[in-house]
């Protein structure tokens, strides 16, 4: 069971959602919606997105139910009608939603998923559906972006701290976890999610010990086969030759050192006189981590000088997605009934109708174009489909993919990038082509509107 | 009750404090040890910190137990004694935490609260205390600068959709409210804390029904005196029109027009228009209400230039405090025992020993300097002490206070902020002296690590 329950989930919505919801009623608005959700644009350090959180979405969807106590909540605002809120009572969702799979690489205009269901249904969702959406997808983007970074060094996620929250916390562990990451520090995550878990030590153990050599040995002792020593507390290279010194003793029982970490200072430097220091003592095994701010661009920049360091702690700045805490990703009605629907809004214009999104791959096996279309058309000739029905009539039409799975294609998705998108600075653009009955229809809708034509 | 469970909280913690405080158990280390959690330095956007999130961290504290469960779930890591886990499984918090009172306001190297207690429960707080704080403390603080910029309009906090999960969504909604916003969109925040619910209409609800008129014209059915429309789905300015339309029904049957909502586009301009064109028929109480990605300088912009805008939505930018998504918030040991410690980890050390934290006001009621002093040191004369023991042998000593009480309390520490701290951009620095017990203190323990003096 997952550790941390929401309760009365329906109430975690936008009010407008419920109000919304009762001027439909009123208005014996009861048609098919479809909702495309979908990033307008991405942060400029961003050249594509992880879509991830969608295990969360469909969970939320086909749970979506209003207790008792809620109901009663929404009585006392003295907003609603007795007639809606009884409606509400018995509101389950009936729809269909079609989503890429968790893991898989998307662009702007991409829909991540899209709900088909009766207008209240399908509007209730939103507000739910994108907190998990856009957290996770935050994250699995930011952390990619780490992973191709490291060029398969061991990655450990230990941001938990700075999280914003405990939710965002155990979805960070997931998330870098999804996109490759070999570890999480988070125990709750480790449990919820059966993430490998890693850890070092703090200063503080150092620091209680006052003499860094007798905390080295102390926890050496407890901890024989798997010690990891942080080495900065003080004075870094004295604090590898006290390293040097617990190795030996653990090579005289028959144990050994596993590892030192770094956490401040001039990395690069000090990796490579640490490395010095253990390999002239015969320890060329025990490995050399690296934290203390880390992001993609250090771990590049370390990575390019050589930087001897096997495997790097990342938190902060993962955690929250630093450079891009936030993605537009949006929501929109795209088709009501038998209309296709679409705003205006200045610098918020949308496509209409329920879409298909195809792939095409070239002979290296690298993605080689992408077509937004309409459901309805035709896909591309030899092209790969990559929304799927996952929920019909409010029923999930198979389990959820393990999170091995989502991370095996995850894997496969980040394989398919060129260099060009995989750059971490002055990416390239990728081209999302836009079917002509996708425009064709755009452009009746437009007209329908009074909007002018796309010049 | 809160609506989110984290079940086994626990186990949400780093696994280095679980393994640190095995290597304690093992060498027997259980003497008293006194944490500290501060900000090592501010961001650059950022002049104060508006301390919150301690009424989570000290209920976590007081909660701290292992259940069975979470033994088990250790033991099958295979990493720990089975002694250590029987003794887990018996831990409880039985320390003592100073903390200053959530709302207020501090600037770095000022503990938010301190932790003295037997060190292995002092240790295995870190992780859980440190995201509370900093959760609450970053969207407190970026929500504060709104309220500063906002000079008394009215402020919804509704960004729910892309706060980073379902426990920072209802925090921001919390924190936004303690700092003078007054109301959030987020029904489950709402009913949790007691917040004041606000909400418009989505493009969607316009889209649904194509015609910008007729959806006005239901949501004014459903909601004759609180309908705010937006009216920005196709032509602002025609949308004003047509939401004249509607006030005029409205008014035509006794109601009232309550708001319309500008979402995009030149907000300055618009505003004036649509201000113009509610004016001139006769509408001058239907308010505008302005959002679409803003934060405290569009707010402060905006106003400058003299918007009729009597209401900001604010989502995206606080929610994810976007310009400032973390803060350098840490937990550090300060003494163990009788003896002062200390880290001097490059660009991070800490400041020894349990702390006194004292502020005084000039005559103007500003305030006028803080103290960093040990905490057994005599408070400057005419100064009021910010840290206050709130747990006592591991019970609370009194209940929490109100979240009026903590609004009322924040408020009142904004306005002992001088206008150079207030400023958004090119703010001043606050002086923290540093008292000369304190700094002697520092001085014998950096000796006794073999650290130099400082110059």
């Amino acid at each position: 069971m997952h550790p941390l329950t929401l309760r009365d989930a329906a109430l975690f919505t936008d009010l407008y959602e419920l109000t919304m919801a009762a001027a439909f009623f009123r208005e014996e608005m009861r048609e098919t919606a479809t909702f495309s959700l979908f990033a307008r644009r991405l942060p400029p350090t961003r050249a594509f997105i992880v879509a991830a959180g969608l295990e969360d979405a469909l969970e939320y969807a086909r749970g979506l139910h209003f207790t008792p106590d809620a109901i009663e909540y929404l009585r006392s605002l003295g907003r609603f009608e007795p007639e809606f809120l009884e409606y509400l009572g018995s509101l389950r969702f009936t729809g269909e939603i079609r989503a890429v799979p968790e893991g898989t690489v998307i662009f702007p205009d991409e829909p991540m998923l899209e709900v088909s269901a009766p207008v209240i249904e399908a509007q209730l969702l939103e507000s739910a559906l994108l907190n998990a959406c856009h957290l996770q997808s935050v994250l699995a983007s930011k952390a990619a972006r780490i992973v191709i970074a490291a060029q398969g060094r061991d990655l450990a996620e230990f941001g938990m701290r700075r999280s914003h929250g405990t939710d965002a916390a155990l979805k960070a562990a997931r998330c870098a976890w999804i996109t490759g990451f070999g570890s999480t520090s988070d125990v709750l995550a480790g449990r919820a999610y059966g993430i490998p878990l890693s850890g070092t030590m703090a200063h503080s153990f150092v620091t209680a010990f006052g003499d860094e050599l007798e905390a080295f040995r102390a926890y050496a002792r407890a901890f024989p086969d798997s010690a990891i020593l942080l080495i900065d507390s003080y004075d870094t290279l004295e604090g590898a030759r006290k390293a040097v010194t617990v190795a030996r003793e653990l090579a005289a029982s028959g144990h050994a050192l596993a590892g030192v970490r770094l956490d401040s200072g001039d990395l690069l430097t000090l990796s490579r006189e640490v490395r010095r220091i253990l390999d002239e003592a015969g320890f060329p095994g025990v490995r050399i981590l690296a934290s203390g701010g880390l992001d993609e661009h250090d771990i590049a920049s370390l990575l390019a000088a050589g930087a001897p360091v096997e495997g790097f702690g990342v938190g902060t700045r993962l955690n929250v997605s630093a450079d891009a805490p936030s993605l537009d990703l949006v929501y929109k009605l795209v088709c009501y009934g038998d209309r296709d629907v679409l705003k205006l809004s200045e610098g918020k214009e949308t496509w209409v109708g329920a879409k298909g999104l195809y792939r095409s791959f070239g002979p290296d096996g690298l993605i080689a174009g992408d077509v937004l279309s309409l459901g309805v058309e035709t896909p591309p000739t030899g092209s790969v489909s990559l929304l799927q029905v996952v929920v019909d009539e409010g029923e999930l039409l198979r389990p959820h993919p393990s999170l091995g799975d989502v991370r095996r294609h995850c894997a496969g998705q980040l394989a398919t990038l060129p260099d060009q998108l995989k750059r971490l600075q002055g990416h390239g653009e990728y081209s999302v082509a836009v079917s002509p009955g996708l425009r064709a229809r755009q452009e009746r809708a437009q007209a329908a509107v009074g909007a002018p034509r796309p010049g």
